[in-house]
Order: C-alpha cells, then structure tokens, then sequence
C-alpha cells in the first residue's frame, strides 16, 4: 500500500471501474481524505483499484491509471511521450506546425490540453493538481518535446472556479511573441494566444480546409459564417473560389482575417461583415445573395443536454438559412461543437431544413475533430465536434 | 390528372409523405392499379401526391418525384445530370477514375447504381421498373456521360427474386474489356467485373488509402485482414511501408492484389494468406506475430437488425483480435459495413476490445463511406460504412 491518502469508494463505483472510466464522480465516494488537487489513492471494497488527482469539482477524483500508484512525475513522462510520439511524425508528414499535443482524458491526462504553435506551447490546466504541480508538469513537457522554447499557461473560462481555479494568464518559460504566426493550410494566421479564442486558434476545424478543398470551387462564391479568422474560405481563395464573404462577431478575428488576405494578396476578393451573425446572414439572405459554398460553423449553443431543446432551435435557424443561402447544386458545410447533438441529430436537422426549403440534399462528407483531439471510447461526449457536408439541389 | 395507373394511400402514409421519404411500404397502400414495373400516380386522399415505380416487394413504391407525375425519361435524364454534374468535377480535381456515379435513393434514382471504371459503366438495378426501361435508361445515361464507351448490366444478389427479377449479367453498350484496369490511389487495380464482388471492385472504401497514408508507417509491417484486392495496404506499400500481409477468402482477389504488387514492383513485400480470416488471424495471433497497422474491414455480418446481436460476436472477436494482434503504439482501422451498427456502437465495441486487452485506444478517425456515395436524410440507413481509427497503447 501506498502512502498516499486514500478515497474509498461505495460499491456502485465497481463499474466505472471496470469500464476504466477517468472520472470518479463525488456520489461514488464513500469517505476520503487528502487536500483538493493532492495524488491519492482510490480503492473499493478495501483493495487499491486506481490513482489519480482530487478535486473540489462534482468530479472528486481524476484517474491518472488503474494500476498500482506512481510517482506524478513518471505518469507525465510517459503520458507525454505517448501523446507525442505518434502526433510529431504525423504533423511533420502533413506539413502541420499547429496541433494539439494534449488532449485531456484521451491522452491519460485529464483536464489537461497543451497547443503547439511552432515551438510555443499553450497550456489549459484544468485541474488544482496540475496547478499544484506546474513546475513538474512543465519539465516533463519540455522533456518530451525538446523542441518547444515558449511555454505559455491560459486558464480562462467559466469552469475554473467550481475546480477552485481562478483566471490564470502568464508566460512560464521563454517568451510570448506578440507576432506569433502559422499557417494553416495555405492560409497564413496570426495566433492570437492572450486575446483570441481557446488557446489562439480553433485547431479542431484545422483539417476542414482539406475537405473543402475536394469540391469543385473554381470561381466560386463562398460564405464563411462564424468564420473566426477566416482559414476555411481563404483556403479555398487561394484555390481559386473568387470570392469569400465572411461573417463574424469579433473585430479582432476579422482584422487578423484581412491580414491572412492580404499575405495571400486576395484582399480584393473577400469582403467583411462584422456583427450579430444571425442578423447578417438574415440580412443576406433577404437581399437574395446566392453563394456556392455556405459555411455554417456556429458556436456550441447546446454546451450539455440541459439546453438543447433551446440550442437546435438555433441549429435549426441556421441550418434552413444556410439551405436557402446556397445556390442550387452548391453545398453546405454546417458544423455543431456541441457534444450533446448526436451524429443522427445533425442528418435529421439536414432533413428538416430541407424539408422546409422544399430540396433536396445528400450528404457527401462527415467532417469531425482532427487526429489531434482524439477520442477516448470511455469518454464519448469527447467527440463533440461533428460537421456535415451536403450537396444541394433546389 | 396524368393517365398512370393510381396506387391510393391509407391516411397512415401522411408522415413518410410529408418526410418525402422515398419508399411506399405494401402496409401504407389502400389500393392500386397498374402492373409490375409501372410508372404509377400515387394519391393520399385522392390528391396526386407523388409518382414512383410499382414493384412486388415489401417496398411497393418506389417514388421518383413528389411533385405532379412527369415522363419517366426526363426524370432519368435530369437526375443522372444532376448526379454527374458535382461528381466528374469531384473526380477529375483528385485524379480518381472509379468512382459511383448513381448511387440510389440518394440520387432520386431508387435501387439503381452505376459505377464508372474509365470509360466503362457497370449497372445494377435492382427494380422491374428500370429492367422494362432498360434502353430508356441506358440511353440517358450516354447523354449524361458521353464518354462512356461500354455498358455492363450486373444483376446479381439474393435480393432480386422479392423484386421480381432474376440473375441479369449481360453487355448491353460495347464490349467488356476482360482486362479492365484503374488505379486506386497509387495502385493499379484488375477489375473483375463479372467475377468479382460487387460491380468490381469496393469503391467505398477507396479513399480510405488517403486516411492511412497519413499515419506515420514508414518502414512499418501491416496486416490487411478481408483485404479484398488488397489497395489499401498495397497503397501504404507504395508509400513506403515494408511489409504487408493481406488475408482473404476469394483466390481471385489474392491473386490480383498479387498483379497490383507485381506492377509496382513490390511482389517481394507482399505475404498472402488464403482461407477463413478467423482462422488465419487466430494462427497469426498464437503464433506471436505483431504489426504497426491491422487494418480489419470485415463483410456485413449483420445485414438487417434482426441479425445484430450475432454479428456483434463476430465484430467482438475481430477487434480483440486487431487489437491483440497491433503493437503498442501501433494503429487499428476497424471497418463495419453493417447500417445496423451505429456510430455509438462502433465506438462501444472499441472499448470492449481495449478492455478485454488492458489496452488504451484512442479513436483518431472514423472513416466513412466516401463522397461518390452519399446519404440521403430520408434514408439514414444508407450511412452503412462506419470505420473507426486508432492509436493503441498497451
């Protein structure tokens, strides 16, 4: 036995267990001891089953293995080597300098993600543990990446206090550089870090532009709605579409868009509609603007099954318009990042938007989170992200 | 009023109407006029409705259109322009010469399929309705592709009786090249239409080669199990895997994966195991053999619902295996093409595999069904092709 201090758990934990679930809700545990964010030990029915970090959060404990209990340093090590070992060759066949390191509970290391841009690495430590131990978790990273020379720490968000977190934003090691930039694609963008979304970028929709760039869009005519920084459609610009119209709420993502455009010298050919997206696209489609690709990438309006109901009503707005804003024979591109609607709720959206424009669609295409934000078959709500590409006739 | 003889609804039938779902069940039908094969009026409380095809089977209807009854020819002719219109661009962009130009109910052309090989088209149509319009067809089909030189009917299957047909396997434009060939990605493929599965080859699977290659396998052993004609791990060959074992049933297949290693000069990489895939895997699996890649892409063992539960034993066993039989680090790409395994199940079956074995996996991809052969919303059935990707660490 370790000398760890122990979380026993009640019976009815025995098939979390089994199932080598990472979570160990505050239900299942029968009395523990410890200090929030310490390395204990689980066990049921007296036997020592698992370890891992305990917290203030209705999820008690977060399994690091289910093994014997180890060293918190030899777990990272090898946790972090695991995730890199596999991910390095696989960015560097693909030409691709930003991805996801880590990522969380499919990685062994729950509530952790680290972003790489280059050799600056973007850390979201969800947990009092890792925050405990951040000097630790930050050797074992340059351990396993040799190459990194900037680490940078960006833990914001509504759920870090029920973690007991706060906001928590510095530089760890090297430098943050102000200019600091990617491609994307054929797309040149600025990384963000402090100021934009997530940790810069979304990287999860980083391989759609692959799966766009299939279509025949010669000359085309492009939407980009909730474009963020625009990678999508000025990929497609530098394929030869003529024209991307970009729709968002942020000022920031769209200037860091026009500075995309214009390292590609297509400025010319994309216009800017900064606002309400819901507003602007109305607003399009009033005016019977007609485009051969609709890109529909909103935001997750459905963040647990509680608001769904309200969330697919939103879908469902955009879903029609984006029907009603494509050309016949064109496509649509609709993504949800919301975990809580299903792979078969998104096809029956598509049907009901259909069914309301009267036409006909047909799937051709299920984009889905990349390689680097794999899912862990424990932890299925980690596939949240889910896009449907369609072809339209009218 | 058209003159086609009437098939009249019972008010039950209102919802699957209102859903433009393409199939008219025998159950639904109050009463009807017209023969087998008839292109017929269908009315729902004797308001015309839609127009379809009359046919013995459980699907006594198989609708066309939803709107007033229209020429039969100028429905073909439309829906195969259609078809093509998005498809040959999509084609011609990515170099692919094979591809599924109808694809059934997705393409408003109910049970009819055609592949294109080059310049060779290969039908099955499943329906009376499109046999006793066999030159109706065929012609349109020629105005719609004008660069097909050769038409092949292939009717096969144990479907056909309940339709009213039999075994059809005939030339009906040109000649059948007995030594047709394309490539599939990097590899030269045989395509036996006659005597091989489906129209020829699977071309559902065919841009699964691009999925893989961009795995890091350089130099790696591969196991490539129901591998059919062997492209995909033919492919990774090309690409600079060192080894790969293809198992499989059907002599014929072994023996053109062997025509497709010979031309690329790869003869020497390639180990066949011919027999039962269960038993060859089990001796491959006792006898301590590992791989970086196990690709399992078995037939469907579970074609209807009814069916499932012994198909899952099937499916259970195979991913044990593959999982069993990958390296630590190493990669297993599991292929289901039974609609009645669902996205959910898929990723349930991983996870009984990775505990049977101690394993962690990671789900990195779910390849599916490619673009040539879309879905219709009205028909999620068709999303039949479910693959799941991943990392395995043990």
């Amino acid at each position: 036995m370790s000398h760890l201090p122990k979380v026993h758990l009640k019976p009815s934990a025995s098939e979390g267990i089994a199932r080598r679930h990472p979570w160990i809700y505050r239900g299942a545990v029968a009395h523990s001891q410890g200090e929030m964010g310490d390395l204990v030990e689980v066990l049921l029915d007296r036997r020592p089953v698992a370890f891992g970090l305990l917290g203030p959060s209705d999820i008690a404990v977060r399994i690091l293995g289910f093994g014997p209990a180890e060293d918190l340093g030899a777990v990272l090590s090898r946790r972090l080597a695991s995730a890199a070992s596999w991910r390095i060759p696989m960015a560097r066949s693909r030409g691709v300098q930003a991805f996801r390191l880590v990522h969380g509970e499919s990685d062994g290391l729950p509530a952790a993600v680290v972003d790489l841009y280059g050799s600056t690495a973007v850390l979201q430590l969800s947990h009092l543990g890792w925050i405990r131990n951040l000097d630790l978790f930050v050797r074992c990273l340059l351990e396993a990446v040799p190459s990194i020379r900037s680490v940078v720490l960006k833990n914001t968000g509504k759920h870090l206090p029920k973690e007991g977190l706060q906001e928590d934003v510095r530089v760890l090691i090297g430098s943050l550089d102000q200019d600091l930039t990617v491609p994307l694609g054929r797309v040149p963008q600025r990384v963000p870090v402090l100021k934009g979304q997530k940790t810069g970028l979304y990287l999860d929709t980083r391989d759609w532009a692959e799966d766009l760039s299939r279509l025949p869009l010669e000359g085309a005519r492009v939407l980009d709605a909730f474009s963020y920084q625009g990678h999508l459609s000025l990929n497609l610009l530098a394929l030869g579409a003529r024209e991307a119209v970009l729709v968002e709420q942020s000022p920031l993502a769209l200037s860091n868009a026009l500075w995309s455009a214009r390292g590609l010298g297509l400025q010319e050919r994309v216009t800017l509609l900064e606002g309400n997206a819901f507003d602007l696209l109305k607003g399009l489609d009033q005016r019977g603007e007609k485009f051969n690709l609709v890109i529909m990438d909103p935001p997750p309006f459905a963040p647990s099954r509680r608001n769904l109901e309200g969330a697919m009503r939103g879908y469902r707005e955009l879903m029609v318009r984006a029907i009603n804003l494509v050309l016949s024979g064109g496509f649509v591109l609709f993504g949800s990042c919301s975990h809580a609607v299903s792979h078969d709720a998104l096809l029956e959206l598509a049907l009901k938007g259909a069914l309301d424009r009267s036409a006909q669609v047909r799937v051709i295409h299920r984009p889905a989170q990349p390689w680097d934000h794999p899912v862990s078959p424990q932890v299925p709500q980690g596939e949240y992200l889910k896009g449907i590409l369609m072809e339209v006739d009218k």
